[in-house]
């Protein structure tokens, strides 16, 4: 198995990045292998410091990055040599299983599109993220911000896509699906919600428990949260702002703790052809090191072969 | 001056409304009566039982009310004895200067639009929120639930709606309008941002300062937060789920303080043509109090003719 990692991108890299990954490794397995890209020499360094052996890695040598300002589609274009780039190339090529970066989200999104592409049936990938549950565990949101605009037939694909990422790597049974809304009666809603409730009420394959609102993010309503990436991005964003409110006061709490991206890693992109995962701009060690056991899991449940065959 | 309050409406209702009133009429000067619509017998006894005297208000005696689960325009219709068009008809004749209710939402703002009507011009009334900054003061977040679809004329109206309620009410020169979207740069967005971003930008008489996140809420960018409906009635519930949690684990501080809905009493419908307010469904007497105190600040200020002139 070939994590692929980017150590270029993040507003921490590539220091935070090879922290990350050295404390990854040590929960990996011999035949688990971590791949580096970027900067080789600056890796090195960064490891030989903490005193460990870099010999435990692979590297894939480059220091052309793609900055986080860029424009998505024109770097992945003109920057083939860049560290996201070289990932992509590598993980259609077979050479990684799953290619994980905190670097430039737009970037990671095209690149995934471009190089793996869509699952044949999937109209548009989704980027999920975890939102942490009152009483235990998390459920996941999706779109969060690859699609501002979506049909009803999307958010029908996000439901079936947040259900087999939830099921698979979350061990959840029949995860219950709620669409986010402005009411909880059938009849409320905006055009494209009125739209979706039925598709998602017919669909037998998931379990639609109805509409969500805002209040029942954080319970137990739903596991699988559906909207289109405009709400999403605003709700994760308003979120964590939220728990960056509590956290500066102080107030600790498992519930709250449970808010920190560093604890689950990143964001899954899904719906692409391999194993994708978006690590937060400000990543830390230890949300690197839970983006890349994250990695493992989305390649040892095989999320993508199950996707794949839900989709045909 | 005549300020309207139905004693029917709410959770808490009529005990929470009679009591807030008598709150309220302490802070009031003599020639600033309310008058309570609903059940003048419940009223009375609630009142005797607290040793005050029932005679500094007015009363309009039904027994008739509007549930909470009622089909707002139905409701409206099919009850001219309710509480709530009680209210609306005497708004309309100029019997009351405003009118504020914790019950039907729905009703409160199809009662609006069928008896004062919107204000010329107006294409589609909001419901305003207020949204506590960190530093201090309150911002406001509009629409919050009256339009789940938006043109992006109507967000354009919206923010001149919440630029003339925060300069007025709230007495902000200038106050800084906001465009809640899913990144800062102008190019970012949805087909409804997209097509509102230079509506905004070319306006002259509101300050826009571009679009903010979601992280943007409580922070000072903007004082007014303009979205469609449905987009803020999620961050509203949203954001009241992060403040029951809050108060749940008895984390005490002074801005979520101020997130709590009772410190300023409801939210204004603007854009009709007299000052109505809707008060939280679970609305304390305290909620109610600083309810009729902003009634009585919203006619004080002339803020309907303020508007109104805007749009002519």
């Amino acid at each position: 198995m070939k994590i692929g990692v980017d150590i270029m991108g993040g507003d921490y890299a590539p220091e935070s990045i090879v922290l990350g990954a050295l404390d990854a490794r040590k929960e990996l397995s011999p035949d688990q292998t971590i791949v580096l890209i970027g900067d080789k020499d600056q890796a090195q360094q960064i490891i030989q410091k903490t005193g460990e052996n870099p010999d435990g890695f692979e590297f894939v040598h480059t220091t052309e990055a793609i900055r986080m300002s860029e424009h998505p589609t024109k770097a992945i274009t003109q920057k083939p040599n860049s560290s996201i780039s070289l990932g992509f190339q590598m993980l259609k090529e077979g050479a990684l299983d799953s290619f994980a970066s905190a670097g430039n989200t737009g970037a990671m999104l095209v690149g995934s599109m471009f190089s793996v592409k869509n699952i044949e049936g999937v109209s548009r990938p989704a980027i999920a993220t975890n939102i942490p549950k009152e009483k235990s565990g998390y459920g996941i949101l999706l779109d969060v911000g690859a699609n501002a605009d979506c049909k009803a037939e999307t958010l029908l694909q996000f439901a079936i896509l947040g259900s087999l990422f939830i099921e698979h790597i979350y061990q959840v049974k029949n995860p219950k699906v709620g669409l986010l809304n402005l009411g909880e009666e059938e009849e409320k809603g905006n055009n494209l919600t009125h739209a979706a409730f039925p598709l998602l009420k017919e669909k037998k394959s998931i379990n639609f428990i109805g509409n969500i609102e805002g209040r029942d993010l954080f319970n137990d309503r739903a596991d699988v949260m559906v909207c289109d990436g405009f709400v999403g991005n605003i709700v994760l964003k308003l979120a964590e702002s939220f728990h960056a409110l509590v956290e500066k006061r102080n107030f600790k709490d498992e519930f709250f703790d449970r808010f920190n991206y560093e604890q689950y890693g990143g964001s899954p992109i899904l719906g692409v052809n391999a194993p994708v995962i978006i690590g937060h701009g400000i990543s830390t060690p230890l949300a690197i090191k839970n983006m890349i056991l994250l990695s493992r899991l989305m390649i040892e449940s095989n999320i993508t072969d199950k996707i794949r065959s839900a989709f045909n």
